[in-house]
């Protein structure tokens, strides 16, 4: 198999990437893992057909056992022919059983009772079995990586600019946060993901001539599958189950994505904090010898650029003209790929993230450039509590003048007949840090520690 | 006011078309209100502190009377010089408060810390205020027209083809029931709004200054406020609180283009089957006086794809370097937006959908000019059911047949040597269903009113 | 090669249904395509070092041959040691050349030097080679089907309600002349794509070590490959080069969408104006065996909704941080998808579109359900052109009697003592529409003729 | 006025921070301005009508005078009527003017002759009075900043990493090409925007029954107007014209945000390459008092954010059903703010980067911090250009030895046996670059000197 001929950076560059990854996600994602899924649900409608005696006695392992002989080429063959593709499977599976069992396969479904079902199957186990274990394995390695910097001081930055410090620990667990927060909302959707067996266009009226109640009907049969029928059917199941779990996957990659960016820009030269760990033999560039570069993490800011204006697409997908129209035939069934670039980015950070090389020495010597100025803020604060009327102002003053003439801040402020009067009410915990405004680090370390005992507990009960 | 002479079509035609809502929503969300908003964040700061004898008795009261007193203009005035718009408004407090209370004044706080609170208080408000209340509204609209109409036959379209027969309530219980789940999406999104009170850079360094558990002074201001924090900080509050609710609004805002769609092609000339009532003195086209357009529905949708794909920019403003960058300044400023622009969208719908005319016989007559091919699928189904090995095809053959020579599906089946033994096997119901196939509505009528009754249930307990 | 397991609907699904097309689009659009282009790149750049005597006689033939036995497989493996795709191909081609051109591979050249040009040299074959000639071919199809029916009357609908009548050929000749349009301004744009050969930082840094004229060097080069080079470059070539060419496909693909949204509202079952042909054997539904359904148009419309948010990912792509971040490695990957998904949409209209069947007795009859009304609008100008003061409103009277009382406007208008005085001003010509106004069609035909001769011309030209 | 009860960001807060912009704004983007545009294509109108001697010598001078005397508020109370804006004004002009007049007023036009080519009016001026001066001004900043620091050198960067010497003033040429590119892009197309006068459905039929060539009466009232007409029509103007200005503003907007993004991040702390020049009392921070930050570059980032994605409601709008459905009404109203945003962002550009303070010693020290490094490259291209087989390998292992022994990479090169007979080879100019890396700036500056003399001489043509 030539994967290089393939159109799809999918299947071609980032199969080659991780081909392990690629099978995983193929086995679920791929056209074939889609039939499978809708052979699936044929043969769930024939074994509820069956436990209400309508289809004869042994008629659902019939179908089973057909439906391990067909291929997706069979398929295709005889869509060839029929231009329906949930017809040619009919047909393919019709031609492996019985006589007997033929009437009752696909009996009072519509085509969507079986696409719909096998798209929500689908979803579901590509998120349960592929996606959402990595995500968690990503989510431990950020726990393990902010629980072991807790404690290394860096400066805060807002702007580009440099603020008051934190610590690294700290700037970790706001991606243990939000990526923990995705982590659940991607849950909730996935779980929420319906089915349908309610006919042609919604109202059970094929099914009504067989059963009393068509709505058990459906319930039963998609019991046996381990789903819910939606609230409400036309044709197809509502659309916003499918679109909230993409909004919880594509908000996912948004989190991934700013972490991303934020480790690339540590690595700026000029910053150095972090870096990928380079392998033996790789290169950098192909001109400047000397590069290294932070690839990984602009691979995934990257995907996220290509992944995330689909989102657009699903939104146009809830509009679908009376009991349905078909303009989202072929836009739906890119949605899998939504997932399959997702999964392939969190498996790439995971790599690089464990092997991330933290500078403590030079995040320290970065902080300390400005060191005589971030003692700006809890001096304006202490000043103010202490009862200055107008701190700010008095603290922005002096920070110009310590500019100006390279003194340091609290020296100007301790020789100030105006200021020193509050200096000398702050407490000695107050006086240290104004001292040693290295130690300026409020609650860092300790909700950083929090957030990561909040997160692993929640993934450890899973 | 010269309202024309505005940029925004919200502040100008769409200003005009409905000055009552208009000034609902400005009362919300304009940016009066939004500073009005930020007042009462840094009142209930100052109320904070002097609950925890850090700042004077009666400072609180202080500023909330000097709160009173400042206008969006003074703040303004303010700004050309701070070029800060909450230092702006920090001064002009001062100024209206006396010596002793104007260090606590902002005491602790960042900007952030004020307008991502502000922000929450005002989408919460408008979202309880003006959008729910409407959206309750329509749906009470929507289920009225479902229950009115669940016995109604239409014809069941899909690819804008007939189907099967439904009900006409049955086509509207697929909006109760899509908009009854996104209002409680919405609620769910609002409900967790959240709001911040940790400092520069989300560490509570400046807060750690005055209190040991600067966490629980955090709760405390927002608790005054009737909010909880973010799960974690930087600068903002996590983006994906507003994120959340950016989504819920703009998926209902799908389902009501949905329902606009529909509204509009059931007016199509040939359709004709519903239609916006028209007032004395419309005109429908300024050159064709014989024109009524479905101008509402249609200017529905055009809001749709007018404000839907501003949901990028929500997702783009996840990223946000290191502790925060302020690219995230403007754009989200434009989310209020969409907030007005959905409940504008909803204030019509209930307007035009109140009146709207639903033409039962010519629902009927488009119903019957295939009621004759309508058969073939309860033909099928029951062939199928009774053990017929080829249904489908014997029945797609008959359709073939009774397009050629006009005569009824069932009339050829029943002369035909080969399906006619199937026929006989038929139950009552089940021939009475095939001679008036008009009756194969299936579970449109119970279907509508199941639905119906639990949104009903739903809203009522509100 | 089982086609299945892969990811991407454009390399199972439509792989699967038009397999030649997918081969042609793989020839230029895929990796192993791209690999080519970039060993094209590379080999140009030798044969512009020997031309110079820079590099051996011969280097350049070497370097071809060399190429010829390099696969995408090799680089690939390559790459897992150097991490590195374009030091990759060039350790790949430097093993298999002499050691006396070993040196000359690459030399002055950066990674993306070659990979920006390959891909002009990409997307340029692959516009000119695979999706013009489409383009051109449906066109001409277009340009058929109106001509043929340039007097065919129908309807002309705004807000799906009957207006004043036009010719189907009208209809399609708005096709022709947008579709013309945007053939144009992808021709301009693809004619317009760049490469570069500018070094790392795009200030020919490394080739200034060699030449006196750089930017000479360059020119030659790109020359050799049919290129020229960027206005400015970083170390990427500008990126609105690629961004206008992806403007002109995406708005073709808006056209192509409208086009198809038409197709499919003609086919209503209550319009039925046109039909897709059925091939003997076609399913239209999987239960209601009588269905036949635009399924083909509704695809492409599909496919729009699919591929037209891209244009986000390409938008976003104008940024790259100072001389260059990689944050578009993998999305500007994708771009080469749009190409593929827009060639086959129009091989899918041209197929669907040659055999579409027009209804000239269904438009006549949709025609003639409001002809009574039709007469409006020519005989309120009429009225107003003979100086009635009010003519829109007095005809805006006369459609609500008509319709009340079912008689004909002109009967009204010929019995009314007011309108009657105008009437008898009217000429022969005038007097004639309004009493057949199924012949009130303007310059519908003439103009349809006209832009099918402008567009005709144009292609042939070609 | 109370702006600040605004909804839109546009008429609040941007309406505030600059009056004088958006005055300018207001008059040719308001609904007031709008309504100004349609009352003068009535005027050109009757003046064609007049020219033809259809209407009363002297009528469009009555119509002119009339439209003086009409305001927003009178067609928006007669709007309340007639639920048709066009039928409105119409209506109001028709009171203001003689019964003999009267008739003639909007004779043979549909409402959208006047929307459509209102709206081209509109935005042609918009453009051409607005935004281009502004965007030309701003070109011209650019020239000159690129201009004064054509020979300042400084690192250029890849990958946030430090690459090869660039100059300053080569990394402003990049924004000089692009947005001088742009703004031809968005001349072409503006000069390409299109009216229309041919009726309810484009096909004329309206003026066919007053005219044999109605073609060229459009023409001649287009010509009053300065445009010319589509190249088809159906009710509306083929979308493709407003959608190709629309491309080119926001590619536009994309260079500019591409410049605010690389302004922002000169100025991060550890690069300080680059600087807003702060007021006399502006303040950074309202709780960091040393804090001065990249506002407006954010800013500018951030209107970027807000108004790209609503290119996809352009792309959205140009599918419209059959000869024009209305879902455009309220969509392509906002197209306008489109204008407004990306001006204000010229404008706040314009200003800020006047005072830009470039920091030349900063540059340099930058560029001294990895000066040993730099060397790589030219070193690599120069021992490959001298014969080395394999230059780049044996380069990147003497900068792995550099940084490992803190020596320099010519140092160990020269001492190496296996280097230093190609040392040998290198011309005096090429050692002189070796050894003094920091001149390794290639044609950086004759680069920026040449783009800027190309556009500064395109600018003065203009």
């Amino acid at each position: 198999m030539n994967i290089f001929a393939n159109l799809s950076p999918l299947d071609h560059r980032y199969h080659a990437s991780d081909p392990e990854l690629w099978r995983e996600l193929s086995a679920v994602l791929s056209e074939e893992a889609y039939i499978g899924y809708q052979m699936r649900v044929e043969w769930a409608l024939v074994q509820a057909l069956e436990n209400r005696n309508i289809s004869p006695k042994g008629s659902a392992a019939e179908v089973h056992r057909a439906c391990q002989r067909i291929t997706p080429a069979d398929v295709r063959a005889e869509e060839e022919i029929t231009r329906h593709n949930v017809r040619a499977l009919v047909n393919c599976i019709q031609r492996e059983v019985s006589e007997e069992v033929r009437p009752f396969i696909h009996l009072t479904a519509t085509s969507v009772d079986i696409l719909d079902t096998a798209r929500a199957l689908q979803l579901r186990d590509a998120v349960d079995k592929v996606l959402l274990p990595r995500m968690e394995e990503f989510l431990r390695v950020l726990i393990d990586l902010a629980q072991k910097t807790a404690d290394v001081p860096m400066v805060g930055r807002t702007h580009g600019q440099h603020g008051v410090p934190i610590t690294f620990g700290f700037a970790m667990s706001e991606y243990v946060s939000r990526l923990g927060g995705r982590i659940e909302k991607i849950k909730e959707a996935k779980d929420n993901l319906r089915g349908k067996m309610a006919g042609a266009v919604g109202a059970y009226n094929a099914s009504s001539l067989l059963f009393e109640n068509p709505q058990d009907f459906e319930r039963e049969v998609l019991a046996l599958l381990g789903l819910k029928p939606g609230d409400h059917s036309t044709q197809i199941v509502e659309p916003e189950y499918v679109l909230d779990l993409m909004h919880a996957l594509t908000s996912a990659f948004g989190v991934l994505a700013n972490f991303a960016d934020d480790m690339r820009h540590l690595q700026r030269t000029e910053l150095s904090e972090v870096g990928e760990a380079f392998e033996e033999g790789q290169v950098g560039s192909s001109t400047m010898p000397h590069k290294r570069n932070p690839w990984n993490y602009e691979h995934v800011k990257s995907m996220w650029k290509a992944f995330m204006p689909r989102m657009m697409t699903v939104y146009m997908d809830q509009i679908s003209e009376h009991q349905r129209d078909l303009t989202n035939s072929a836009s739906a069934r890119f949605v899998t790929e939504i997932v399959a670039a997702l999964t392939m980015a969190v498996q790439r950070l995971t790599k690089v993230t464990k092997k991330l090389a933290v500078d403590k020495e030079q995040m320290l010597k970065n902080l300390e450039l400005n060191a005589g100025l971030i003692v700006a803020e809890p001096l304006y604060i202490l000043l103010a509590a202490h009862g200055h009327p107008d701190a700010h102002e008095a603290v922005r003053k002096l920070t110009l003048e310590a500019e100006k003439t390279g003194r340091s801040v609290v020296e100007i402020a301790q020789e100030s007949p105006e200021l020193s009067p509050y200096l000398a009410k702050f407490t000695p915990e107050q006086t240290k840090i104004i001292s040693d405004p290295l130690t300026y680090t409020g609650q860092a370390a300790a909700k950083c520690k929090e957030i990561c005992a909040v997160h692993l507990e929640k993934i450890t009960k899973l």
